[in-house]
């Protein structure tokens, strides 16, 4: 209903003069204020129960994205879940807007999406939409958006900090603490310091640059990065990196930091052959997604020593199982998925959806970088996936 | 003895001439070669048992700072210990050299110092002799130096890991992992950037201003520190600091990182009256000496919620006994002592404790930055504490 109302607001702005938008918006919000439920619009969120008393956690199921307001003044229907028992099935046949987040995603498979016949937008409040079937929403002419560049500070110092918990060895550090044991010996042997250390990010995108800029005054011997666009000589020399292959990188490395998308050719990149591959002792932090790294190699590579340490935040699926065995594997300082929302991500990525859900309603461009499936394509590069 | 010799040395010296300086030092060899058992070295170390089978664990007990072979082939007598029972004590009467570390610090109090008329040379292998009851050493004209530089790198980074940590709430998120558990929201509602926070150093020498470097990539709101030496302009400029009164400073601080040394001004300085005036929420990572934070009133401002997280790995003793508040007191990110000794840093310190031995037998001066006292007098000013 609301796509041939915005695709008639479209040819009446193609026929307005481009100089009269005011009087043209003015004539649009009347229409919206005064046709009552518009569009249904289903949030799926982490429930936070008590935590929800922190006005300030804007992205969990009881706090709404604090989106209510807007979306009811408008005459839409908002309804937010956690998708627990899959409720979320029931509400697709007539769902028009589909908000989900990487940190609870609610996977919106090729499955769910047939059962969508009015589903036209996915916003994910954050950033990285792999837990959308992109090829099915491309087929689905179902845009899909993130709130680009709203994780990407938290999530580049959820990376220096856990890199440097690894090479410090904090975590059994803590323990004795806590434990009430005093051996500084059995900390120190498998404590290092992070200078002149070589360090690799896999990616140098917006997370990955961020975590060089913050690396280079660490000292390191060398920074790395493997990544299909390289960045430009400026860019590389701001920071002391060098681009090499994958190949080179995974070789190289004392810590490598996973930041690339997921996606078919980034799915169990890091595999049981790269495990042999990799220096002896290396220290793996992935805050991209779980499944670029096989689950069961890396276990093996962790219990083996071939890999001296492993964190992140990122599982699959999410959330992570009570037996998911990296919980229980030797030697990680892993987190639940919560990097990319702190209280100051959230408030960043809840603007974020709100401006989406403006624009789309609006009948406005969403921001190109937010977009990324569009009218039956990729419109960003870093997630073109190969067709299966 | 040993002083005697050295004393004589001294002289031939001074009536030698400079350009000499090489027949001299074959001169001194051969005098020390030909000389058994000139002096006993004891060293106080932690025990490390399985973990000294990792050979780069210098500083442990049973790796004994890598010093035996050196200083048994020169004729000394080395013994070394952990200190179990009071062990020292029975060396000290006729110890001339003593090693010590701050790590598992032999306190070396003036009773001590009085029950040792041999020691001319108290030797820190690491950072900060406050374990060395100073005021005595100078009465008693003995030596004290320590392995300036050798640690700072290492705590640098520990205190950019430890203020991350507490920021982004790291510790109940790893805790959740190793439960089984996932409440996202419920990590989230205490987890913040350190992006757009103001920062302060209590002390901007060798290790603050590292940390300072350090987190200029973080773009935090302000970086500010009070001391009592202030930097350069230039020194300022390279970091975005600003230099303020201590009072200023945590009234103003989101994040207070403590890196001054202990003497009578600074014991207690963090006492209630301060936790009073800080802001609300503020975190704090104390890595320089456990005693510069009154040990009750910081659980009280813990526990009250005024200060949110403490993090750092000093305490007071050390090794911190078993029922020491700051193990159980809620909301902070502590590790036993061992900053400054990671394997990088023992490399460091077992070195450059090895070039103080070696220009202490040879009669060469101690390198002045590693001297805290000589001859009766401060010879660092960090240290310089009003006599009681």
């Amino acid at each position: 209903m609301l796509q041939s109302f915005v695709r008639a607001k479209k040819t009446f702005l193609s026929v307005t003069h481009a100089g009269n938008s005011s009087l043209l918006h003015k004539f649009c919000q009347s229409l919206h204020t005064s046709t009552p439920s518009l569009a249904k619009v289903v949030a799926v969120l982490y429930e936070a129960g008590a935590a929800a008393k922190e006005p300030r956690l804007l992205g969990c199921k009881e706090n709404e994205l604090g989106l209510r307001k807007f979306l009811e003044s408008r005459g839409h229907k908002y309804i937010v879940m956690s998708d627990k028992e899959k409720l979320l099935d029931r509400e697709l046949p007539d769902t028009e807007v589909l908000i989900t987040t990487p940190f609870h995603p609610a996977y919106v498979t090729a499955d769910r999406i047939a059962m969508s016949p009015k589903l036209k937008l996915c916003v994910t409040a954050g950033v990285g939409s792999d837990h959308v079937d992109l090829h099915a929403a491309n087929k689905a002419k179902i845009t899909v958006a993130e709130v680009t560049g709203s994780n990407v500070v938290s999530v580049a110092e959820h990376i220096v900090m856990q890199i440097l918990a690894l090479v410090r060895n904090f975590v059994p550090a803590y323990g004795q603490v806590i434990k009430g044991e005093w051996n500084v010996g059995d900390i120190a042997k498998d404590a290092f310091d992070l200078e002149n250390k070589v360090v690799g990010t896999v990616g140098a995108g917006r997370i990955g640059y961020r975590v060089l800029e913050r690396l280079k005054p660490f000292h390191c011997k060398e920074l790395l990065y493997s990544d299909y666009q390289p960045l430009t000589p400026e860019m590389e020399r701001a920071v002391g990196v060098k681009h090499v292959s994958f190949e080179e990188l995974i070789q190289r490395c004392d810590v490598i930091t996973i930041n690339c998308p997921l996606h078919d050719k980034t799915r169990n990149l890091f595999n049981k052959d790269v495990f042999d591959k990799v220096k002896t002792g290396v220290y793996i932090v992935n805050t991209a997604r779980g499944a670029i790294v096989d689950r069961d190699a890396l276990v093996e590579a962790v219990k083996s020593g071939k890999v001296r340490g492993y964190a992140g935040d990122v599982w699959y699926p999410q959330p992570a199982p009570k037996d998911h065995p990296w919980r229980y594997m030797p030697r990680h300082a892993m987190t639940p998925h919560y990097s990319g929302t702190t209280l100051d991500a959230q408030m960043r990525y809840a603007e974020g959806t709100k401006d989406i859900l403006e624009r789309y309603f609006d009948g406005r461009p969403i921001k190109p970088e937010d977009l990324i499936v569009q009218d039956g394509q990729f419109a960003s590069k870093a997630y073109v996936q190969p067709e299966k």
